[in-house]
């Protein structure tokens, strides 16, 4: 996630020159085409695509809506597992108890840890298989890979130095990692409850934690597994590359209709035509970029610059519980890198 | 569900390659009364075609957004369908005890095996009729009949191998399979309640658990059952083809008028009007498109290629549920076919 | 609600005819004045027409997404209602119960039967009052009346049918049948809880589920009392009309502009002058057809075309419940009638 | 709330006259200036206007939408505030009971009266405040004070019939006496707590139910409190008038490019151009309304015409919660005063 | 937050001035180089530019729903606030007892001035830091830096007032004041469970209204921290900036189309070409306008004319509360400054 206010310049152009140097070529070798071959035949009406114009403009906003309330609602499960993180803190150090007994410190810093390490089991799995290609600095839409290691949820050491070896071969061996570490809190919980720790009724209570824990992790998987409907976001790139193609098409024939309604020289008509080349960039560039835009909030779990921080936020989670149980070993918030927070 | 990022071009030409020739024949007859049988009639001014191709665009806009949130929420409900799934097995396993005896372990599974029994039924009671005419190949917008089998509930099969004969005869001699499971469930715990193994709270809160599965499977029923207005999806349809059979007319006219303008031989002027034919493909293929995107996320459950791949979730539930209660019959996950997970 | 795919041809002319037939001669009209009276004033510049059309397929995009809410929350609302009543079904064979005791099997019936006579009072309480006017076929967008029976919820036999004569009399004396029956399910729980058969526990869980029946019905009873804000419906209709007369003035003065732009003779003119009424009769018949589904779906319980089919669904919510209580006399789903299910 | 389906012709004029005149007015001045002084200066090219036009009725669209969204949820908080009454008059009635002894029933209709008391205060502190400027008579956009009663919530009487001397005392020395009744609400069932009539959990179910009525308090609160963000109100007005400012010096253009076309006389052509008139009155009273409607679904609670019907939903609630407690002083539903619901 | 239905005009023009200088001289050197140096290049077919304008309207249309949606929610959150705040209020008070023994009012007391103290905290750490530069005077959308006082939530005195050292002292050692505020409450409560002022059902409730402040804390750190995805908020200013610079060449264009048509003189065009700017500087300014707008209530807590009056809820819980508890030192409410709440 950006959390600059502007975008560094250099990191756009790392993206768009391609397109920038495309297009360019494109409407010079239609220029090229009419003027000097003049093969007329390569120039049409605008309005028609004009009218194309606002029906791509209308789907990428649908687009646009569809793909950024993706982004928000993943940012919201996060929000709801920081609720829930906090939740279980205050439960587990408030909620356990029995008349006249004390109980083992050792068993609220082992529910908590094992906790820290599903938050973490969750962003791993989130993170660790990407669709986008890793690069070494930051583009405006890419990712990058600087990150080989577990604070950033690359390596699956992010989880396991918050378990014992056993808890860890065990967990590994099934499917779903972070399912089965929740099911062994449900485990552990059960023992409380038959130890007189935790009555039917706290019992109850601290099991709809897990369910909510359950429902946070179901939501992320669903995001992460169920891509954005492939034929809503490739035809929208189709679309807005016909428009684009087209673009210099239907200017050529109205800057011409200009040079003729002001009678210009030919040479004249020529430098006049070749102005078209700026303005098909900056227009198609617009749609180019607005569909760019879309694109990059559809998935926020590739580890991408527009992610969600969710390796920010498991370590915001980490420090907040470890604060509660009132561990030592805090580390820092999580920084940002280039202007991203990952 | 299409889970390569691109769509296949065969995949696409075996959907398009009608309405392709369709349009280019049409732009053609059009193209040919006017110029040739010089029936000037059949040409129209532009601008109105214009505006019904935005009024165009916004309804299909309105409807795409309509159709898609239809196919997320079928999608977030097989989310919370997962949820509840996991929160039952870890329920069976944690909340059901009693002081000082020991409860049969055959209980549990056969809690949690009713419990896949009921994901499976639910699923064939989705996918068991479609309003789509099934294929021998993957169709852009279609659906594919290679899957005569109960992994991907076409038949009964799927979920009666979880079930006792006796109970198969007790829940389809009912008309809702998956509600009368539910039900059983309901009969189980009483069962249990009645033995001591639940109190008042624990039984209560397992019920709980039962109200959010028929919640899960009254949403997929609401979707499956009521279609998408017809009146909005019918007129939506008409109102793109009255734009595509206007288009041509008013190109036609655009068209000549550049003729007029540039003062192009006869000639000249029927090679450029020729010429009209592609843009007019390319631009109503567009409007085509879109209302086939709209189309084809209205109905999530009908076995079509952009369908919510339910066989697949209802596997993965399979595998996460087996693996907690320590089965060792655990099958694989669903791979895709063809590039589309079903 | 419609179920066929497709709307039938002759559903949808009963409706459209006095369209368009109305507006053929307003167009005819146009044309004669100008052309052969020559009344030159009644023709306006095309731009600012367009302007107004866009203007007002936005108003009715905003139109049909609210209606469209309305309908869609309707019907959500009757699938909650479902829910609840499989809950409370479940709930009434399996949460009702005390040590050692058997409760009568017949108090179990008399709470089951109580509660589908509360959803038929509900439906009759929507349906019976209507603001369309009832006719003897299928409009497309009217309403039907062949149903003067109880199972169309028309009559209040629909819900009397399931009480005893005392009850009956002691709920129509109130102002509204169902909070009633609702409130004396709550005095049955008061007597069970009384007598030992529900703990507090089981009591007030079961008390919740009459909450959440209360919360459907009166959504229901919103969505039937709220008519869609009148000012936002009736300026959309008066928008869509003045756009509709504006569209020959400024169509006859554009295709005006064409015969000019030909030099055409007087007479082919003329003729090209009465093309531009079926043109104009397909545009505004979109926008016409925009304005009447917008309507149609806004208001879900009516007992037209496009209702929400809550007759059929009392019916299903009545089978299965009779069903689960293993009862004899379950009818058969409901049909629709002329492709329409009521 | 308008609860006829058409506005009537005379509330609309009531309203819309000044602006009728106005803009008639400006375009005659127009007219005036550029045909009769030929200050062509006063005539502008029209598609920029058109573009203008086309993102202000976007503008006008995203106000519309967020307008009737406040309006909505604040008849849905209505209708959950209904739902709530409901329920707690079937929990006064059926939750408060311990075992051999019977509660005195005034207690139960104490507690059933204050919660009216409640519902009328709320009401009350919605109403009493009002933006509008009240009038006469019946405006289609404004507010009628003919109500200057307690039954339309415009008095404080409206609530304090329900309470003693005392009672209204405590409440109004608060800042919110809403709050304050239904803290004492909770008062009461401590009392009835500590006497042994609501056991831990059936005390802790009703409490929860004032929350839910917190909850709706709240969001009236919220919506009353919180005016719609100036800044988009204002800008969306101050749009319109620029849009309505600039149509006729479009206009003007565009029709003289008409008379310029047919080589009119110069009388026709005056003529003619005063023909622009209306249809400039037309289409800006288009975007006048559209600014208009927006505004009035904007603030649901100001007893205006477009108002959500607090004071007959409140009449509602006391009417069904009466008929519960089987009091004999019911009163009438509210009714429609000149085709309003209040 | 704007409580004035109007913006003050100077409040405006502190804004927009620059805007408008920069824009007017922007149109004034086209007019110059077009019409002067007659570098005729710098002039462009309009419909081109129209499109984008089109474009860039519905992309503003997006950012301005989403901004505003932010805006909602965090005022819906704070609502939510409110309603926790009343509801912990009425519960300290009525659901921690025991039987025959009574709990030291000051305990109560204890909880509930925490709770204040919480409340400040939050709207403390949301207002503390802000990306809005400081001025002295009100801005139609800047920062008014008049309250450097606990007050407006810019010191930490804003809840220190409510603490003893020795909290203070705890929770100021941690990386978040808030959470560790509610996790005092927790322990306070486990204390009260301990010494039997709470039984597990009672504790468990009390428990669960920690959880709902937390979701509140957790929502409005959530808008705080993640800003509107930088790239569609930076790009969104792009287009419009792209699309300003465009328009003075596209209407330099239509303008002079027009002194063609009407074949002026020389200096009568040069005049006419100079009535551009004016329109220039109203259209670019509604655009600009729009932009500004939906930046403005992306973010809701920098202490902005445009912010959730948090400052203000905040005093309004804490009125609210000091009242249930009869405390004698009622603060007031707070008022707005020059038309502007905080």
């Amino acid at each position: 996630m950006y959390v600059r206010r502007g975008i560094h310049v250099h990191h756009l152009l790392r993206d768009s020159w391609p397109f920038l140097i495309g297009v360019s070529l494109w409407s010079g070798i239609v220029v090229y085409l009419n003027e000097i071959l003049e093969l007329r035949f390569l120039s049409i009406p605008i309005v028609p695509v004009t009218t194309i114009g606002i029906a791509v403009s209308l789907y990428l906003g649908f687009k646009s809506t569809s793909a950024y309330s993706r982004w928000w609602e993943a940012r919201q499960v996060w929000g709801a597992i920081i609720t829930g993180s906090r939740d279980w803190g205050n439960s587990v150090l408030n909620l356990i108890y029995a008349d006249g007994r004390k109980l083992d410190p050792a068993v609220r810093q082992d529910l908590i840890r094992r906790h820290i390490a599903w938050v973490h089991a969750l962003a791993f799995q989130l993170r660790a298989r990407s669709r986008l290609k890793a690069a070494g600095a930051t583009y405006a839409f890419g990712r990058r890979l600087i990150f080989q290691d577990a604070d950033y949820h690359q390596t699956p050491e992010s989880y396991r130095r918050l378990l014992s070896a056993e808890e860890i071969a065990e967990v590994e061996a099934t499917g779903n990692i972070a399912t089965h570490l929740l099911r062994r809190q449900g485990d552990r919980l059960r023992e409380l409850a038959e130890q007189g720790f935790l009555d039917s009724y706290r019992h109850v209570a601290m099991m709809a934690m897990i369910t909510a824990l359950f429902d946070g992790q179901g939501k992320c998987e669903r995001i992460k597994n169920t891509p954005f409907p492939r034929q809503v976001a490739n035809f929208g790139l189709m679309f807005t590359w016909i428009f684009i193609i087209l673009l210099p098409l239907a200017f050529v024939d109205s800057f011409e209709a200009e040079t003729a309604l002001r009678s210009m020289s030919e040479e004249a008509s020529l430098d006049y035509l070749l102005l078209m080349i700026p303005f098909t960039l900056l227009i198609s560039w617009v749609f180019h970029i607005m569909e760019r835009v879309s694109d990059s909030t559809e998935d926020p779990f590739e580890g991408g610059v527009a992610d969600v921080p969710i390796s920010a936020l498991a370590r915001t989670i980490e420090i907040e519980l470890l604060e509660m149980m009132g561990a030592g070993d805090v580390p820092d918030p999580m920084q940002p890198v280039d202007g991203v927070l990952y």
